[in-house]
């Protein structure tokens, strides 16, 4: 095989607010790569099938923050990919990987590469589309799996509040609590979504936070035991205020500041003294070792038997990364956002 | 023994700000008492000792808080009381009771509240004052001791950053992380209580938070394993930016917003994120009959042996209960301030 391009996208200036994919970013054609040739050197190369375009990316774009990208950098995020050739024994070629990697066509592993990171061979007995081990089966629903499992701590009979609850998280989230017995208020940012939250996925309450008020909604549905925040702000402060005892928290996402708005002040902390809330921040990558296994083992055959749902919004090509991931930061995409290399 | 005058402490009106004592409470000596004729009702009387005066107090006196008092009713707090008649079996005349009690000279406990309230005698082995159950070996202790275990889960020479360090929760915090193996910094308001942190405590980094920068006084210190979080606002959202990987911070007071000023609003929730970071509410009544025992068989001895240090402020006569109230809200007790009922 004659040298390809290897397209890949990359991170080249910080944005003012809502990111300007035609400034900040760069869809890069000029590397070449001979998938027969290159040299391995002790490591395997993968052919990128589907990226997850992710709210969290955001934050990999300030200056000066955790994580943050350097300019010039490739994106990088989740991905599925096929291993074309290998020199290490865990892999073979053909093998489904699924793992963390830049946003390229072709990936080169080193050999330090292929066992520093984490990559899971994703064997799909089940017979799913690859790209749902980007959503439902892969960061956004272990998002969601381990974090009620590590913090939520939920018991059948009590009430949980999902913010962002159509999306990707939220809606693994509402799905896991209802099948197992609780009560779920989701709040979502428009009529459909709201539809969608209570005819699709069956959930108690839901509203449109753009046209609702949330305290009246939140007050309605009941004292909280659970929180999932995947917003903060305002609607944070206002679950604080309704926590039942020893009510859990848990922090998964600040949307509402990921774009450079002023963050809003958390007033009601306070709250958390009398009523022994526990609030914790959830970063899911260090629970995959304790729950990997677990996870794998239960949800892919959820979603086979119809059990949890999903709804996935995939674009074709790598050079529409920025634009789909301005998209899912407006809310704008209609299920989780796939970016599928090859036509 | 004729009728004597049963005098008490109540609460007439809300405060706005600080509390007023000649407008907002009232020394009633109306009442009279006949200790020898009584009629127990099956229950037991008790004589008071000595009272605490704590910050948390001042959360009652506003209308609509959790747990808020009513007009009229008597202050409610930490006492000493001797048993001087009883009809249960639980308690004998000349026992030494602790426990939550109401602010007068002699209770009247009914049977429901001996067995309703958790009254425990205190056996005293080592012959401490009475007055320290309620400091170093009372309420403030067990905020100290069974947050650092329950919330806290210190490791020796992991970093914790103590808020109001010089107060009766913030020395036992103090002291017990020292003895733990930790390396302590602690915030306090007056360069003599830094001094006092510095040199009688022995804690590692201490500073005068109305003159230092609080932010360069935490970046110098290095990133926090642990924030004891006594007074909420900018010190909190400082620590948030300064928390370490899986950092704990135990939210025991929000001295800050107590008497009325405007909440601060948190802004640095998100960094909680990435750094999984946990943050839980500690009230320490319901923690009591996990660790209550633990702590009467370590921290009295613990105590006499000199490994634990405590200062008093102790001031004489019930009807000083609002004044007391007043400079412990503002910071001008020089030790954990307690009302020694009798001369």
């Amino acid at each position: 095989m004659a040298p390809v391009t290897n397209a890949c996208y990359r991170f080249i200036s910080h944005p003012v607010g809502y990111p300007d994919p035609l400034k900040n970013f760069q869809y890069d054609t000029s590397r070449t790569i001979d998938p027969d040739e290159v040299d391995l050197k002790g490591g395997f190369l993968t052919q990128t099938q589907f990226l997850s375009i992710d709210p969290f990316m955001r934050g990999r774009l300030d200056a000066g923050t955790f994580q943050c990208w350097e300019l010039g950098q490739m994106f990088e995020g989740f991905g599925i990919s096929e291993v074309i050739r290998s020199d290490v024994p865990e892999f073979q070629e053909g093998d489904i990987l699924y793992g963390f990697q830049p946003f390229e066509h072709y990936t080169l592993h080193t050999k330090y590469e292929a066992r520093g990171k984490m990559w899971r061979v994703i064997h799909n007995y089940e017979d799913l589309p690859l790209s749902v081990y980007l959503g439902a089966a892969g960061m956004p629903g272990k998002t969601g799996y381990y974090g009620m499992k590590h913090i939520g701590n939920p018991k059948a009979g009590e009430n949980i509040f999902v913010s962002t609850a159509a999306g990707p998280v939220g809606q693994m989230v509402c799905q896991l609590a209802k099948a197992w017995g609780l009560k779920v208020l989701g709040s979502t940012g428009s009529d459909e979504k709201v539809q969608f939250l209570r005819e699709e996925l069956g959930i108690d309450q839901a509203f449109n936070y753009k046209t609702s008020s949330i305290a009246e909604e939140v007050k309605k549905f009941g004292g909280l035991d659970i929180f999932w925040d995947n917003v903060g702000g305002e609607t944070l402060d206002i679950a604080l205020k309704n926590m039942n005892v020893k009510g859990r928290i848990i922090v998964c996402g600040h949307i509402s500041t990921y774009n450079g708005e002023e963050a809003y002040g958390i007033k009601n902390i306070w709250d958390m003294v009398y009523k022994e809330v526990k609030m914790e921040g959830l970063h899911v990558t260090t629970l995959e070792s304790q729950y990997g296994d677990e996870f794998y083992a239960t949800v892919p055959k959820m979603i086979a038997e119809g059990k949890l749902k999903y709804k996935e919004d995939v674009t074709i090509g790598l050079e529409n990364a920025g634009d789909v991931l301005v998209k899912v930061l407006k809310g704008q995409n209609a299920g989780k956002a796939i970016l599928q290399m090859w036509p």
